[in-house]
């Protein structure tokens, strides 16, 4: 998507790679949205790293940088051996796996990735298959989120006002996003609308990736406190509400996201305003049964506790003398410093409150994916 | 109520006056949960400052405050003309009253003061006068908060997990609040239970003021954030609801309160959790007829495109290297630079979300309140 850094408009991929180089290209999130830098990792390792310490965040993203790192370490491999080279792909693929432990996405990335080895007779074969393949997993991921666009697009009509909650955005896929497809397509049709971005606390992605991505692409939109949509619904000032999805049962439609989907969606069915999930068919667990069994990650209290930002030199006034220094990037205790916490990074919606579900493939209400599940791309072991 | 600062307990009011001195003594709200610290105003110019700057703020406390400001000017007088009295309580009156223009707290208060000075003869009567019928409505405050407690008490049950919103607590009136009043009295009968404070962005009075509150007093407590209660209620770990109000309809039973308010009470009647309103009469607005018509205030962008902190050494992992200043207070700017914010300060929850509303008269259905209003206090001319 494009990005305008000191007057100079260019396109970027969250994710991309540099052949000649034999280097990933990432977009630094943690220093969005008051920072834009694309980091180069030079080894696997260093793309390992990157991940693990969440310079690149999102399941797509982070899928595509698992692929490309797979295909990084299996060009800096020299020699002739096929075992050995077969031996240092395993460590490889190890240590990408290891940067994310419970994540599914590098890893059905990179088995992707090693699938597509067998074809090739010798080393140089296998290696220019591996980036092959990576940039075939990257290339998808964007054709998915084009495709959700195109399907999505068509709920957003003129002069509506459009609720997203968290980053479901293009930072989170390689390209486009999932939550934002459609709001980019209908803003290529020439549709004029405005999106309000849930702050999304305790990280703020709302106010922070999702708010800068659609300030690149010039679309409308405002931030709210997370306590605000329900007022605005209530005074009928919120047509639609779009959000992603972290896990959708194939088996229930209930889907898991970040917190406060739930409650966003409750609000939405009080109040008859369209909910709709934007997801690609790989984030479908056909397997579960019930949404209630989906873990969910319980984060560090700091995330609650305080905040993250840029220490700002004119204060607003009414709150006393702020000393800290301005310009610099700070982690500053909001809370109680005797209290504690609690931080559920997720919540389940069931499928009762979601209107329909945006895939690629076309829109679907909850209840109909399980019928769907061999066009939708279910596989035979998934399905008992 | 107590606090206890660096090992000593003692016990404080927000607001107080200091006979002797002609002083004020306000809690300075500003600095909490992170310094505490008493003020001292000097004259009644130094009383509306406070007001103003909300050093002091909430329903209860800044009535008390311009009580004691009024008596504090009528004693600083020197003369005996009852003549240039007047015109001197005049301007102390439009002084104070000018530091919040648009709170109807310290009207009702300085009315109060100063309906109280007929029956004093000459000046030194009517200062005198002035100061009891401060104190006296401070201690009205205080005695309607604890008859809150009384009658809300019983709603609170051993093991329970209750939930609160915003700051309606001791450090909004005098002492002991109203949200809170049913916790502490609670707490006196050595029930065992807990309470979750929403963090209530963008002004995080939650983590803030209710937290530190309830630290101070030994209530078990967390914090979570405003999108979790949903989640919570879910998976039935929240049993009972409490907040405040900023205004509440006499004829509809509609409740104006901090922004979300709302949405927990639309959660809650999801889950059939009850949903307590706990407000001193005063706030009971017998005139209005639709809650629509309760005006909105839209405040700042700023405190939802950032916060107010505390600067610290040991950030959280995985955001990067902080590199403000440790220690000191600063505000940081969390959201997209170039984004903007909406930012309504209140909402209105209507009268079918709400179980009751505890009064120090007893606990009522919001449909009870019109025909009760001779006994709740209602006026003859709001009665139209």
């Amino acid at each position: 998507m494009k990005v305008t850094v000191q007057g100079r408009t260019r396109h970027y991929r969250t994710v991309a790679f540099d052949e000649g180089a034999n280097e990933v290209l990432l977009i630094e999130q943690r220093l969005l949205p008051h920072e834009f830098q694309v980091v180069h990792t030079r080894d696997f390792r260093q793309t390992a790293a990157a991940i693990r310490d969440m310079i690149v965040r999102g399941a797509g993203a982070i899928g595509a940088t698992a692929a490309y790192g797979l295909a990084q370490g299996a060009r800096a491999f020299r020699g002739r051996d096929l075992g050995k080279f077969a031996a240092h792909l395993d460590m490889v693929y190890q240590t990408l796996k290891d940067a994310r432990p419970t994540a599914v996405d590098p890893v059905n990335a990179m088995d992707q990735v090693r699938a597509s080895l067998s074809a090739g007779q010798n080393v140089p074969e296998q290696q220019a298959l591996a980036l092959a393949a990576a940039e075939e997993f990257a290339h998808e991921d964007v054709c998915h989120c084009r495709a959700i666009g195109r399907q999505g697009a068509r709920l957003i009509r003129q002069g509506m006002t459009v609720l997203t909650h968290c980053n479901a955005g293009w930072l989170a896929f390689v390209d486009v996003g999932s939550a934002t497809a459609p709001i980019y397509a209908a803003q290529t049709q020439g549709k004029r609308f405005q999106v309000w971005c849930d702050e999304t606390r305790p990280r703020s992605q709302g106010a922070t990736l999702t708010a800068w991505e659609l300030a690149q692409q010039g679309v409308a939109h405002r931030i709210i406190a997370d306590n605000a949509a329900g007022h605005f619904m209530q005074r009928g000032q919120i047509d639609l509400v779009i959000v992603g999805s972290d896990r959708t049962l194939g088996r229930t439609g209930e889907v898991a996201n970040k917190i406060g989907t739930y409650t966003k969606a409750v609000l939405a069915k009080r109040h008859g305003i369209p909910f709709y999930v934007a997801i690609p068919l790989s984030t479908i667990d056909w397997r579960l049964r019930r949404g209630f069994d989906i873990p969910i990650e319980e984060r560090s209290e700091s995330e609650v506790l305080g905040a993250w930002g840029v220490v700002q030199a004119d204060a607003p006034p009414k709150r006393g003398r702020a000393s800290g220094r301005p310009g610099r990037r700070a982690y500053v205790r909001v809370a109680n410093p005797s209290s504690g916490a609690l931080n559920p990074g997720f919540d389940v919606t069931p499928a009762e409150l979601i209107t329909g579900i945006i895939t690629p493939a076309g829109i679907f209400k909850p209840g109909e994916l399980w019928a769907r599940r061999r066009e939708l791309g279910a596989h035979g072991e998934h399905q008992k």
